[in-house]
């Protein structure tokens, strides 16, 4: 257990009122554990008590370790793991729940009256995850300049009639060459088009001259996650799409200078919105400017009109803003940045002006 | 819609008399819709109604086009999903809640007291989907047919000093070689001690002369999911390696042998528990018989010592017992079967006998 990040949790479970909460988001139980574990199906918990009767709730088939200050209950297929837990549970007390609890053990815990009330309690968690220490700091920015790397060599995988999928095969290999553990989320890869379509998968797309080439890729080393997107011209561009070019990287520039602590990210937000929005475009911006980012590559927090988060020094997320012209061209542009004690360290540093790569 | 499907599931709904159900999870949305969506934290659900006023819920940045027999709310970020879906309900009754809808979602609904209950009705869709149609059958045969290629592809990158992830590395590109369309989990790869730790992911390990080989497999078609897992000896096991083998063996083929309708899934267990137990394996063998499959590769429903589930024509799950002597070997043997009229169909057709790869 990671004492220091079970203090704050159990800090921010009294200045709430809880003195009980369950955690079953992978990724918090490695944040605090140091433990991961892929339970697909499986029930795997971290209950976390005011008076450190913490408990960990295992399959037997998990290959889990000891695990310092803190006792493990061990349940097989077949046994319910809800009801090896409860005993433990304070059944006087409400329970915070992790707002990703599947819904079939929250029901469970309501059937078997575990406790007085139940509250989604995903704030607390995320607050401690969103503020990263020096440490993880540190690591972000080494998984970042990875993906600067990696950028580099898969912009040389660009040539005409080259598929989505024939790029898209070769990263998880160049990633691990760079000394990543793989990805963090499978990579985006749109030609022309495809490339103005939300989250478009690579698929067999062959690349022509005037295409636009949106790369939305990141790998993972130490837990960790980068995300980084930029979007290359292969061959000369038409005047519209140089327009919507100038147009994201101008905005994508304007609201990275603009963070510092005490800046609401809803400003930053709208920074970015506006310049989109007074070039023509605001209806073609079609998402947040940016989410948080750590051991998930999305974390909870995010840059976007309906934020209340205020930026503090050690937050991570990504500045992404986009216009998407249906089935003509997309282009984002996408660094992460880290809140510092007096302004903001952008942590990637791949080039960011309006590259045509001839063919 | 798929309305064949949205029958059955009212009419399961019925019986059970509930008149309102959420569903959550994409592959059942994909099912039920033809559509699918990775919503990564975003809400992304299929309300059904008994009367057919059903909803999908969906976010403007999901590429959604029109869907038959359905309307769509939809709504935007910072908006709450929830709120938009509440109208719709039917408040003076039971809701049926998908088991694996997050809790917030859930504990959102109650708040605004949606419903007048709220119950995991997940079996619904489950035993809806635990039975294949024709054209399903067909499709995961085929995908099935794709794995046992891959996998002769796969015993052809074994080779002394080679690396659990150089092999892992190139399985991606050679499905996509023979049609499918990616993985449907990633791949184990385990060598030696490494194939005994349960779900061991592929490391810098490098084989050596004496060590087994475990791949544990599958890729995706149609949006459906192969699963097979094949043990191979590089360079002449020990006699203890050969005994475990051969018990593993003995136990599959007993209990793929045993299968046809009307018996229940856990004498199916049971006949591989009990040849493992017999051997003098039983606590080496530390996991269920097998489990369902189809757009997910672990659908609801298993063959273990708990299972309540008879066999039925259409059922499509996965038969792979194994032993793992920590340290030392793991084997596991995996096949997955289709349940018919009359007996069973097992959809894989690579080799199973003890195979010894010379160095």
């Amino acid at each position: 257990m990671n004492t220091e990040r079970i203090e704050r949790m159990l800090g921010r479970m009294e200045e709430r009122g809880l003195e009980q909460l369950l955690i079953t988001a992978p990724s918090s139980i490695f944040y605090l554990t140091g433990h991961y574990e892929e339970p697909l199906e499986r029930f795997w918990a971290l209950y976390l008590r005011k008076d450190g009767a913490h408990r960990l709730v295992s399959n037997r088939l998990f290959s889990l370790p000891e695990v310092n200050g803190v006792d493990i209950l061990w349940y097989e297929d077949g046994e319910s793991a809800v009801g090896k837990l409860c005993p433990c549970l304070m059944k006087d007390r409400v329970l915070g729940v992790d707002g990703v609890t599947a819904s079939r053990y929250l029901l469970e815990l309501m059937e078997r009256n575990a406790a007085a009330g139940y509250v989604d309690a995903s704030k607390i968690m995320e607050q401690v995850r969103a503020c990263k220490d020096a440490c993880e700091q540190r690591k972000m920015e080494e998984v970042s300049l990875i993906n600067d790397m990696a950028m580099g060599r898969f912009r040389e995988l660009i040539r005409e009639g080259v598929t989505e999928l024939e790029i898209a095969g070769q990263m998880e290999g160049i990633y691990r060459e760079l000394g990543a553990d793989g990805f963090s989320f499978a990579p985006l890869v749109g030609f022309g088009g495809n490339a103005a379509c939300g989250h478009h998968g690579p698929g067999r797309t062959k690349l022509k001259k005037g295409d636009c080439v949106l790369f939305d890729v990141g790998c993972r080393k130490y837990g960790l996650c980068s995300d980084m997107t930029r979007t290359f011209f292969f061959g000369e561009p038409d005047e519209e799409s140089r327009r919507v070019y100038e147009t994201v990287l101008r905005a994508q520039l304007a609201a990275e200078a603009a963070i510092r602590p005490g800046v609401p990210l809803r400003e930053v937000d709208g920074i970015a919105r506006n310049i989109i929005g007074e070039a023509g475009y605001g209806s073609y911006f079609t998402h947040r400017l940016g989410h948080f980012i750590g051991y998930d590559v999305h974390e909870a927090g995010d840059a976007s009109p309906a934020s209340e988060i205020i930026a503090e020094p050690g937050m991570i997320f990504s500045v992404e803003p986009g216009i998407y012209l249906p089935d003509r061209v997309g282009v984002r542009i996408e660094d992460l940045v880290l809140v510092t004690e007096d302004g903001v360290r952008v942590l990637n540093h791949y080039p960011k002006e309006l590259t045509v790569i001839e063919g």
